[in-house]
């Protein structure tokens, strides 16, 4: 019986979160503010967050103390364990340690708690006492309710209506956590009945999601917005994933030569890799690797250029890879990886040639997911299938070069409700979403015009 | 920021499971064979069973190795974390110190692998290639189907039809781990076709389910039979999580004053507190309490008496509190706790004055459970919620008497897959079901004339 778990005690929590900004070789392109061409000001932000978090968008210091009170939520949970898939690599067969951080131990199931948790903290600090937000698959919307709860904010969740219907336990959760959860688009705000005027089957997008949250925050007193990926504090907040990692990677004396997540907006790829690529730019070998639908390939497809996070324009044009901010991705079960841009961060990354991008098919993903089950046991989420399709690649490749090789992944959260899109996997329900390069180019006709980084 | 969990590591897992039976001060009655009224013989069990288990059924041997092949499975995610409750003591306001064994983190979300893999194991080991089993909840048949897809066994589970409808997400789960789920009553057997005849609409019963299991173990070559509770090797297994819990407290220099778990077969109850019972046995002054629904009052309303552990009769006689064979509970969410019997250990001890019982109503253990959710963060399965309603009660004695306590009880499973119970209770569609005293004599009469223990 040999060991497959490092643990951290509570007390070995990190009490810092790391922010890559303080490292980067150049520094990030700012977002820019649409009416005028010019980087976006703290006031101009002020209406949308809680100022304390707009300052954390912005900082260039390298460690951010976690607060107490985040802390003393985060052990509900934290530190997650780092857990080697012995099983898992037995099946492969190839000359690899596969190691995982398993986020799906929160109580939302995801690694969305470790932003949602000092969002709605920072925001209660700050007096704000209610909360708006999109979420995708759910988890995020879920992980947010739970969070607002736990500070007693209310909270009030659009989510993407394709996800709504696939799956109704996310929103069962959301008000289990006491938070109202409204498909979008809904016709409760401006944004969403245009959609619906527009397109009265939408099945909804995050971007749509997006601009009816941004508009219900603005529009209520005492109301903030709250994003659960692509900014830079919400990655900031992730790195305790990574963090964590490397404590316990150096109590077992080992260091990972690839380190991977799926990617949809960016907070779980950059909550486990950002430490690494900090090591990266300080000269160390090792490689970081984002993985993302053929449905959704931002990374892999789009071009680095301007563009707005949502669909109605109402948030500043953000540097990053991008599909086009109306850009409708096929109704793929990875929820979380719909999103049409990627975060100026991640997306400032792979510019720069510190990581690397691959795109995976749905049916590939899941195909990966139930080899995963049947030998780990645990179910992941579908977003979390599409870097355990990239892990079975990187494998694939060290035993082609003969190469021993320890690889750390991100296991973003589990499939507990989810597993309607495991039957249609399983009963060969599901539909290759091939995209041809017209829609891309289709697409990408929205930013036309918009001022290139 | 104070510690709130006691972890083991890997290499601190127990390695052997404890056995009650060296330890009571009388010995439990036999179970006898239904035709000849004298106790069974393990050829008797035989077709139904492997040598291996029925063996560990009947010792008296304290310590039981666990086998090797088993520990490693066992840590993919044992041992569990005992952790403390304390925004729920806060919510509380008693003077409680509420810990509890979080077995929600297992892959199937529960206690239930806990023997599903060493059966699973056992029964590879003596030769055998197929498993069938029942399951109310689903919480059995997924984690024993996940065990089989370890060890290479196939597995067909028979799922109270109440709990397939209501639970389809439990149903899925089997099926990614590659088993067959049949809801049950069923047309595939003669007991099921028997209920059928006479109650086309038959919601099902752990009692009819377990009929249709043996008969299609015993009718299958190379089959086997197994059970998720009840029996003296399930309960055996489930110790593990009692001897996890107290090496955790010894970590922290406390013991519990009260212990607690739900019980509906009485295995996850037994697995926390054997252990204890036994410290109970030699004179150490703890509480064991077990939590049962108002609606399956097994423990707190039904007789010691011999009965069948199934409807159609195909099991011996046990010696334990049951409501009568033919019993049909009221379709609860709590699917696991729908069983007419309990453990003949459980019963045993209860007969013993060693343990108490207490019943809660399903309105009350989801009010505890929301309470829990919105303060601790996860949400528990229904079953759990009879537990948490039980602490709820302890705690406030704890206050009227101005005493302090220590409390420990079993998490039995989290409820990411009962959210429509939830929903049910939120939307204020749960139904109470009150019990009236005739119903529980009219079930008894199916018991008349057996042989009294």
């Amino acid at each position: 019986m040999e060991p497959i778990k490092v643990l951290l005690e509570d007390q070995e929590i990190p009490r810092q979160w790391y922010n890559i900004q303080a490292d980067l070789p150049t520094p990030m392109r700012p977002p820019l503010h649409p009416a005028t061409g010019k980087p976006v000001s703290p006031e101009d932000l002020a209406p949308i967050f809680p100022m304390n978090l707009i300052e954390q968008e912005a900082t260039t210091q390298r460690w951010i103390d976690i607060p107490e009170e985040v802390l003393e939520k985060y052990l509900l949970w934290r530190p997650s364990p780092l857990c080697r898939a012995r099983n898992f690599e037995k099946l492969l067969d190839a000359p690899v340690k596969i190691f995982y951080k398993n986020e799906g131990v929160s109580p939302a199931g995801s690694h969305k708690p470790n932003t949602a948790v000092p969002q709605a903290y920072y925001n209660k600090a700050f007096g704000i006492n209610r909360l708006s937000t999109e979420t995708g698959a759910g988890q995020w919307g879920s992980a947010l309710s739970m969070a607002c709860q736990m500070f007693g904010l209310e909270c009030r969740v659009f989510m993407v209506r394709v996800s709504y219907e696939q799956k109704p336990y996310r929103r069962m959760m959301m008000n289990v956590w006491g938070a109202e959860c409204i498909p979008s688009p809904s016709d409760i705000t401006e944004a969403g009945r245009n959609v619906l005027a527009a397109h009265p089957d939408s099945p909804g997008s995050l971007g749509i999601a997006i601009s009816e949250a941004i508009e219900d925050a603005v529009s209520h007193p005492g109301s903030r917005y709250s994003l659960g990926s692509v900014l830079n504090h919400v990655l900031l907040h992730q790195t305790i994933v990574g963090l964590e990692s490397q404590k316990q990677f150096a109590k077992i004396g080992l260091y990972p030569d690839v380190v991977m997540g799926c990617a949809g907006g960016g907070s779980n790829f950059a909550g486990i890799s950002l430490p690494y690529v900090r090591d990266r730019i300080h000269g160390k070998d090792v490689r970081i690797v984002g993985a993302e639908p053929t449905a959704c390939p931002t990374l892999t497809r789009g071009p680095f250029a301007y563009d707005f996070g949502d669909l109605a324009k109402k948030t500043p044009l953000l540097p990053m890879y991008t599909l086009g901010h109306d850009y409708v991705p096929a109704p793929i079960h990875a929820g979380g990886l719909r999103y049409h841009g990627m975060a100026p961060i991640v997306s400032h990354l792979l510019k720069e040639n510190l990581i690397e991008a691959k795109a995976y098919h749905q049916l590939d993903t899941f195909q990966a997911g139930v080899m995963w089950a049947r030998s780990e046991g645990f179910i992941p989420a579908p977003e979390t299938n599409h870097v355990i399709a990239a892990v079975v690649d990187e494998a694939r490749r060290a035993k082609e070069e003969g190469k021993e090789k320890v690889i750390l992944f991100n296991w973003s959260g589990h499939g507990m409700v989810d597993l309607a899109s495991y039957e249609a996997y399983l009963t060969g329900k599901l539909i290759p979403h091939e995209l041809p390069d017209e829609e891309i180019d289709r697409a990408l006709r929205a930013i036309e015009g918009f001022p290139k980084p």
